[in-house]
């Protein structure tokens, strides 16, 4: 700033000389701009040849799409992601950032982690599987050897044979199990009906897939889906509802962990060279009264204990304007910070457009709670506090850019806030919440907004490169295990520089493909699997 | 920061041995939230009592609005403020900040400042107003003796006779006028769009107002509007076109000038006490050639040396995206800035929610070419350098918030990214740009805006008050001239705040108004004006 400050001094005293002589001016031009290009998240990142090869490679496709963008206002990321996602991975941007090694996915969950079209087409052509409505009109699904009397259940094969098209059925299940549409102005008028929707179609989930055999194959699904999509780790959160058997048993909520952790210890055990490991977070409901967080935060203690290595911590969820803020559960929030079980937090904070009320002010109680990541902290920009004090804590944002866009916080991403604070250099991890939601597929579709639209023209691979690094290093994962965990994606990243080089280059030379250049998708895809 | 740290670490440990000793989280939650009140835009403000007493009255208003919005979602500024408008005028909120004196306004563009149903219940009834549409449909107005052959010109007056309803043809004419509509979001899909409305509206309105005695009766009555609003001094912008008589002969620039400089010093003759002044800031279009601006800065130079009380400087307008950046004219620019005829700039400058183009760079070059205010500069919080610098320089923004919502640069405005600005205390002025266009009157409802979104929950009188203050403070009025103002505008508040405390107070005792008090708006304005 000085050395700046300097330079203009210099170059106010040499125009009024002689006109000429304006170089001095663009002199402090330059130097203000590459100022600020070192303050954008990433920039510290030193590039080695070949990476310097593959960001000209990336940067060419991301300028010819933002300058073509600029002309014709087409730009993916100020249009909601559930009418831009055929686009969007129609782009060569989008492309690369699909094979790019992108580290952990941290803030996730669960019944939302795995593609609803999969989920249909599979579990939900089960036997038993039984659907109803009810008065207020929502749907719910079961297993069941025999239908209770809880509700005026039919089997969902009868009711989809009852369709003339049965695929007609299937789409109306679409629909109720997820939020796509290709009208989503008309369907979502306001932010509390796309919660309500939302909220619905975890309702019906739920119901479907906690059948215990079905948890098994949709959570060991949903992890291949984040496997494929080059995540190696996974932490995500639960409401923990417990698991059922056909004959209505429930497992209690340990026995449910139990076959949590055995699920993703056994994809682990199948995919020991492509994948690293999964944590939980334990997240229930917070629109309760303090004698249900007082069970919670017990529950929680105990299966920190019993799942020490499964267990990452606890949080709240449910839409944060219409639940209630931490503050109010203060006694038990922090007995579970207390002690020699404590357990550590992830809180949910700040998830709102709102300024100085409950929800936002949040922020603070997360802070002093001594959360370790903040889930979204999509206000923090109004609260310079709250900002500098998770900066000198080094605690970073879960940031999910494509949720903040569907669930109505923000229109065009290019105002999320979160770009200034990229511009910054503060600390954020990439997430989705909940990509089945929306149909995205684990991360790439929330890296492509990010790196487009948070980080705006001038970020490049450094910016990706530190947002992978970010989220190894601010996983709940010790010293030891994020050293690993490290060490392995460095070395998918390697592989992944060699590929995209030796895809676009095969010599090697800085040569920049034309920008027009067909992408053979399927190729680089196998050439990253070798 | 170091003494919230310090509390943080007792608070630490003392929960850490004992649960009910949990004062110290509270001590620390609130040291946060004071110490965040405190970088607010104006809480160095110190109220008397009376103000106290107001400040008191206006945040009741203000908190039972947000909660009740908080509640049913039913926020004004979140809604596009051509549908919002009815509504924000029978807020309580807005019927006081509409007694309070605004100081000045210091961004607004010649022929968008007056109410456009004012022009057309007026000016559009004078006799030899001819009307014609061109092949691109572009209504195009001019007085005339008789009709010159560049367009099929038909007399206004008979095509309005010609309608069934003449009020049929006054509001098709309101829709050719302004942007006013009650469906924004089908009249303009995109930012394109909605800028080619606009600026077809000014095209016509031009044709209209540029006739001399039209502009003469046009621009006494914006001031009037604007000194009704309490406003007292006024700088607007203007692309200088050349007034006209009816048979056709042009005024040159300057005559031009001289005439808007009589209007304004007879406007300011008839109302010396309400009033304080009015200057120019000559602003042409910026989507042209070097050689062009070069005629622009030239007579720049001309215009400041014969009229130095009333020509406050330059800009360059247009929309900036599509216009040039103002690095391309970097001669000219540097040439207006130099020497001992040196012309004041206030660049428009990150009008634009792109990240890394030339757009929002200018405001890096708006700074280095010495811009005493930063029009809009919506881009700033993307920009860490140009923001320090226009700190460390005491640059304000000139924030127009409806102006931002109208042309498509955000919808929300509590995502407005000045919102985090205020929370920092960054100098910003609030303006209205171009009231008439989407049917504000002068700077009220910026101001409420600015108010409940902006400023958030926590901004209060102080915050407004700064405002005005702020307006006074950036105007491109000299030490003395400034002084002046600001001692004419503290007679004036002192007034609003008597007016106001004696309106919901007789015995100015510190009584909360109950909150669905019927407002008396017709009283108070006669009391304000005793």
């Amino acid at each position: 700033m000085l050395k700046i400050v300097g330079l203009l001094l210099a170059w106010a005293a040499s125009f009024s000389s002689t006109l000429d002589e304006n170089s001095t001016y663009w002199q402090a031009r330059e130097l203000l701009l590459a100022q600020e290009q070192t303050t954008i998240l990433g920039q510290e990142q030193i590039l080695s040849s070949e990476e310097k090869l593959v960001n000209d490679i990336l940067m060419n496709f991301k300028m010819s799409e933002m300058n073509t963008a600029f002309g014709d206002l087409n730009f993916i990321p100020a249009k909601n992601f559930l009418v831009a996602k055929m686009e969007m991975e129609a782009s060569e941007v989008f492309q690369i950032i699909k094979l790019m090694p992108k580290g952990a996915a941290l803030h996730l969950h669960d019944t939302a982690m795995a593609t609803v079209s999969w989920i249909i087409s599979d579990i939900s052509y089960w036997e038993n599987l039984y659907m109803c409505y009810t008065l207020q009109n929502q749907l719910l699904l079961k297993f069941m050897e025999t239908p209770d009397s809880s509700c005026q259940w039919d089997l969902m094969s009868d009711v989809r044979a009852s369709y003339p098209v049965p695929a007609d059925f299937d789409m109306e299940l679409l629909s109720r199990l997820s939020l796509i549409t290709d009208k989503p102005d008309e369907a979502y008028p306001d932010i509390n009906k796309v919660w309500s929707s939302f909220e619905s179609t975890l309702i019906a989930l739920t119901g479907m897939v906690m059948y215990r055999p079905a948890w098994e194959v949709y959570l060991y699904r949903a992890l291949e889906e984040f496997k494929q999509d080059n995540i190696l780790h996974v932490e995500f959160r639960g409401t923990l509802p417990r698991l059922y058997e056909l004959n209505g048993t429930e497992l209690t909520e340990e026995e449910s962990m139990a076959v949590y952790e055995t699920v993703s210890l056994r994809f682990l055990a199948d995919n020991p060279c492509e994948y690293y490991g999964t944590r939980y977070i334990y997240a229930p409901l917070r629109r309760v009264d303090n004698a249900t967080i007082w069970n919670y935060v017990t529950l929680a203690k105990q299966l920190k204990k019993r799942f020490p290595n499964y267990v990452a911590g606890f949080d709240l969820v449910g839409q944060e304007d219409l639940g209630l803020p931490l503050k109010d559960f203060l006694d038990p929030l922090l007995w579970l910070i207390t002690g020699e079980d404590k357990v550590p937090v992830f809180y949910h904070a700040g998830e709102t457009n709102w300024m100085g009320m409950n929800t936002d002010e949040n922020l603070i109680d997360a802070l002093l709670m001594n959360t370790s990541r903040i889930g979204h902290g999509y206000a923090i920009v109004k609260h310079p506090e709250a900002k500098a004090l998770a900066l000198s804590k080094d605690i970073p944002l879960e940031v999910c850019p494509i949720s903040n866009q569907v669930l109505m916080l923000i229109k065009d991403l290019r105002n999320h806030p979160v770009a200034g604070l990229v511009s910054e250099g503060f600390p954020i991890v990439i997430s989705a919440d909940d990509p089945g939601t929306w149909g995205a597929v684990a991360l790439s579709h929330d890296f492509y907004e990010a790196f487009m639209a948070l980080g705006g023209a001038k970020a490049d691979l450094r910016f990706l490169k530190q947002l992978a690094i970010n989220s190894v290093k601010y996983s709940s994962l010790d010293k030891t295990a994020s050293a690993d965990l490290m060490q392995m994606w460095q070395a998918k990243w390697d592989e992944f520089i060699a590929t995209v080089a030796r895809k676009y280059n095969k010599n090697s030379k800085p040569v920049i493909p034309h920008v027009n250049a067909t992408f053979e998708e399927s190729n680089l895809v196998e050439e990253n699997h070798m």
